[in-house]
């Protein structure tokens, strides 16, 4: 079976159909096209940038294999001499990118291709994909992070993750945005991230008594195991625990914690605090899960829940308010010429654009200016050359550093954005004069 | 690189560290499990079942490869009996399950798997993962299939899918549901789902000229093509179409229709339609595209909206407006005896259940009734085997029956069920009395 993650037929129809049309035409000059998002959603202030990584995998990748090829040829929509033209395509195009972790705005690109035109137009819809996903996530994972800075978060969604791929991305984004774990097996093996777990409801039922099951998983996993303790009745588990612990001591076993999945989690929180106290064991840790997301944690806080960790699931992995972005990858320039899609509602900044970044004397962001790349303006320009001749510039960054990078970036954002409602104003982002000049111009040509 | 689809690494850190303590409690008689959905989503009167065959081909293929068995004895959480255990681990149990295209509702398993409790355990969280992702998509697709059963209905949204498998499943799940097609290649490569597709608004701002983008896209794609005319002004390029089209004629060139992608919809189909039947072109069709959804759907039909019809993207995709089902893998049945989780809010129904549809007499849902397997109840026993001792029972049916069947089931929805908003009542699902028996015989062995 064809891979789905690395194929080019993981593409949409027209993209094949208009590269035998710019074949046939001779259309290879350089296009330029920009990755950029429209507009944010009403629940998000800011976004943060992901999905570099990946999408620049695929660009190298890139090529269409025998099987690919052979099917192409069958299926009854192509010419011959298109099919022999893709066993040959290769990505030889620029790259320019805002690094992952970097927050940024509507309208602001992300990421810049500059490549033949066949080349530009058939890496749009996996490009996309990619870059929407991890963003909308790592988006998301940020607003968890920064509304509970000091607890610790756990990626706990992959069940309910859209498939396979996007159950990985969320491990990926969300500890890119500073989630401490994740539950999933396979984002450890992959990128490295830790992975925690606690047990099921179903280990529990599976014993005819609860005790039995706690003690047989805190035996099994010494040291490492938090308890289940809601199955059936949450404060008689938590007395279980405290009257188990003992026992385990003796045995040299130490119990990590306990997780709570139902009922009204700040209220039983507080009582089984209690317990575990009341009960000698001020060292177990609380850990909450279920529903979760970014405001239920607000309001968990605001309440100073006694809750060490949470497990965040499908509300992340999902990204349950907004679960998709305004997100495009569109052509700005063909030939040397700046182009502009003028289309009611969805008109576009023409040429090649740079994002200038702006921070106040605290450090703070405060303006960004949306301009042309060989505008010289002010402050820190965003997008950073990546990839040139199809070849990356730099081996791919280690992952906590980018998770480092994103903590300072989240550092930076401004009260207002980091509220969990709408900031009362937008964050500015100024489109320069250079860049009105060239729109004014393109427009002119078409009147 | 270990393919994410089909690696049981694909899974919650738990399953591992609980079959770790099933195997050293030898506790490995059969379990029960069932996959249900606790509540619809409020814009949810019904769901339509998917994933199965998805499910049944990972049961099948389950088991770990030498590279995952090395990281996993090498990652320091798993003791290396364990790992030995897990090299021969194989799915040997039987599965029923309701067929997919089948209509249901809140409570009613969709699935039970009778296994050995390690091998049950470990495939919950991917099980999960494969129904909740199908069954979300189909369910949303139902609903633009109910709104508009006449028109054309694509799938558009493979670019904001959350990933590869979801973007392939969305293409799966609504064309299962009623979708005409998809515009992702690799669903017609590995379903056989008909493709289509227009053009992009690159294509045209590649070229100086719209009209010369259309005249080549059309001689590329004679008979086929499909012309996106909303790039720079709708009105102006719908008579560039009616222009072109005797000089396509003329070389035996026929277009196939028109696109618009953005503005007033209804008002722009409208004026457009009138241009192409003043302009002699009344065989040409009118697709219309830009975050549609069902509800969107209704309205453009509502008014009458001359469109042939119509991309679905991102709205089906991602199921914007309930971008994930409250839906869980529990256990009800272990080493005989049945089983209940009783935490607040979330308890279930023990044992091994079936669900028995009523229809009345137009042949319209009426009730069902949420029984146990051997209770004699009348009505249609929706549950089937489909699976046992690991192996399915029959190859897996034509994607074109599945999708059929769907169609009928669909058609006996009542009216109320049909409706875009919530329905009056919720469909009766009664719970037996052969069931609610037993759950009070399980909640008194725990008194």
């Amino acid at each position: 079976m064809i891979d789905a993650e690395r194929s080019p037929l993981l593409t949409d129809l027209y993209q094949l159909t208009m590269l035998e049309a710019y074949f046939e035409n001779d259309l290879e000059q350089t296009a330029v096209f920009e990755f950029f998002v429209r507009r944010l959603p009403d629940q998000r202030n800011f976004l943060v940038a992901a999905g570099l990584e990946h999408v620049l995998e695929f660009l190298e990748g890139l090529r269409f294999d025998p099987e690919e090829l052979d099917w192409l040829a069958r299926c009854g929509k192509f010419k011959p001499g298109f099919v022999d033209r893709l066993a040959s395509l290769r990505f030889t195009g620029d790259v320019d990118a805002m690094p992952e972790g970097t927050v940024f705005f509507a309208d602001e690109p992300i990421l810049r291709v500059a490549a033949p035109m066949p080349e530009a137009q058939l890496v749009e819809s996996r490009l996309v994909n990619l870059l929407h996903l991890q963003t909308l996530i790592a988006s998301k994972g940020a607003r968890c992070v920064l509304t509970a800075p000091d607890k610790v978060l756990v990626d706990f969604g992959m069940r309910r993750a859209h498939g396979a791929e996007a159950a990985m991305a969320a491990a990926r984004a969300s500890y890119l945005a500073g989630f401490a774990a994740t539950a999933t097996v396979l984002a450890e093996q992959r990128f490295g991230i830790p992975t925690v777990g606690t047990m099921a409801h179903s280990f529990v039922q599976a014993h005819d008594e609860e005790e039995q099951a706690f003690l047989r998983f805190a035996r099994c996993h010494p040291g490492n195991a938090v308890l289940l303790i809601d199955t059936y009745d949450t404060i008689r588990g938590a007395h279980k625990v405290v009257e188990l612990a003992p026992r385990l001591a003796a045995e040299g076993i130490q119990v990590r914690g306990v997780r709570i999945d139902s009922g009204d989690l700040c209220e039983m929180s507080r009582e089984v605090r209690a317990i575990l106290d009341a009960g000698g064991c001020r060292e177990l840790k609380i850990f909450l899960s279920g529903s979760l997301d970014e405001y239920r944690l607000g309001e968990l806080l605001a309440a100073d829940t006694p809750a060490d960790g949470f497990g965040i699931g499908t509300h992340l992995d999902v990204s349950q308010d907004a679960p998709s972005l305004d997100c495009v990858y569109k052509l700005q320039e063909y030939a040397g010429v700046a182009r502009r899609k003028r289309s009611s509602g969805k008109a576009t900044w023409p040429g090649r654009k740079q994002v200038f970044r702006h921070l106040d004397a605290a450090g703070q962001l405060s303006a960004d200016v949306l301009g042309l790349v060989d505008e010289k303006a002010s402050g820190r320009a965003l997008l950073e050359p990546v990839m040139a001749g199809g070849r990356r510039l730099a081996p791919a960054p280690a992952l906590e550093s980018v998770r480092e990078y994103c903590s300072r970036q989240l550092a930076a954002l401004p009260d207002a954005l980091r509220a969990l409602g709408p900031a009362g104003e937008p964050y500015p982002v100024r489109v320069s004069d250079g860049l009105k000049a060239l729109a004014a111009r393109v427009d002119a040509s078409f009147a």
